[in-house]
């Protein structure tokens, strides 16, 4: 099998692409051509054209992109056409959020449980997931096929149980925990990071401030 | 004033600064060299002196930053050196989890209100920040000096919130709601898309798995 090294950026934005063609196929639309789609997602027909050469021709010039089977493949190249087995460290507010986002499963990722030290949570059932006892992961793990963990817990504590998940054969970890985990090569850390998400946000706000403000000082 | 134009890459990368720096200072360290910081962030000294150039010279040669006064130097580029007033539209777990989060209050982030338009939450007060009723939003905007909103609330409402946003002045949207938000070029909108996460760790662990094969395939 031929496997092209595709960059980060293009990867980056294939979710978005799934979101778009999942829409499309939910209002019934069959084929779709790059102008079309570069209409709908604000980016040019030159962008989604490159960036979905980069698997090979899907489109085919003059008649558009057959939805179902981009939408397909973008699923495969994702990994998400095989279901994922995930727990939830964490039974917080965010960690019940996300428990509860049906969305997970229609894309292939399947909650098996929620885990917590706090005993007034522990044997609680969040839509029909229980929340068990963190001494029971390492069994868990096992017993249960589980390749991801989403760890919603704060950062104190986040060192120790990504160690333990690492050690209990975890080989993926969603990280909500505001710090950077240390993890062997083979282990994938995906961080989200809400704190810096609004830094972000702020920065954005502020510079356009000034921006504005640069340019009446101009006019005046 | 001077503005050089800043990449949106080492933008990106500030929180990340700003955090370390922080756990410095509870650390009482008050000088770091660039080789130092780039040890503790697994960055390259390299990549640090040139992203923390951008900012004009913070760094002594030979004798390090100033942890003290880079962090204030960030925090006025982030534009959180100053007070922003947020209120979070969507009280169920995820905007729960977010008015749990005393982090962004330290970082100038203040909660002054929630909404929601389900009766059994309207009223409920968490950590002092009352659930009100959508409909009192307008109002609200106005006479609490409102800069951000974050967007709790699923995809279906969350256009027409916007909207409802826009008109009453916000012109920053930190948005939850996983759908492209249409807004005028004036607001901006910093997006958190949970499943995009997700589907990037699920890409990273599928194509980890392919590469192994292919080595194994090779070796044998």
């Amino acid at each position: 099998m031929e496997e092209k090294k595709i960059s980060k950026a293009v990867i980056g934005r294939l979710p978005r692409y799934y979101r778009y063609l999942g829409e499309l196929i939910e209002e019934g639309v069959e084929r779709i051509s790059s102008n079309e789609l570069s209409v709908r997602m604000k980016v040019t027909a030159s962008q989604i054209r490159q960036d979905l050469n980069n698997f090979g021709g899907f489109g085919q010039q003059g008649y558009g992109y057959n939805v179902r089977y981009l939408y397909a493949e973008i699923a495969k190249i994702l990994g998400i056409d095989q279901q994922h087995n995930l727990i939830i460290i964490g039974a917080g507010n965010l960690g019940q959020a996300i428990a509860n986002y049906t969305n997970f499963e229609r894309r292939g990722f399947l909650i098996k449980g929620m885990f917590d030290i706090n005993p007034k949570l522990i044997g609680l059932v969040i839509r029909g997931i229980e929340i068990r006892s963190v001494d029971e992961l390492e069994s868990f793990i096992k017993a249960n096929d589980i390749q991801i963990a989403a760890l919603t817990i704060p950062k104190t504590k986040a060192p120790e149980i990504a160690d333990r998940l690492v050690k209990a054969g975890i080989k993926a970890i969603w990280n909500f925990a505001h710090t950077d985990l240390v993890v062997p090569e083979d282990v994938v850390v995906e961080n989200v990071h809400l704190s810096e998400s609004l830094m972000r946000l702020s920065y954005r706000v502020s510079s356009r401030k000034l921006e504005e403000e640069a340019k009446k000082a101009e006019r005046n």
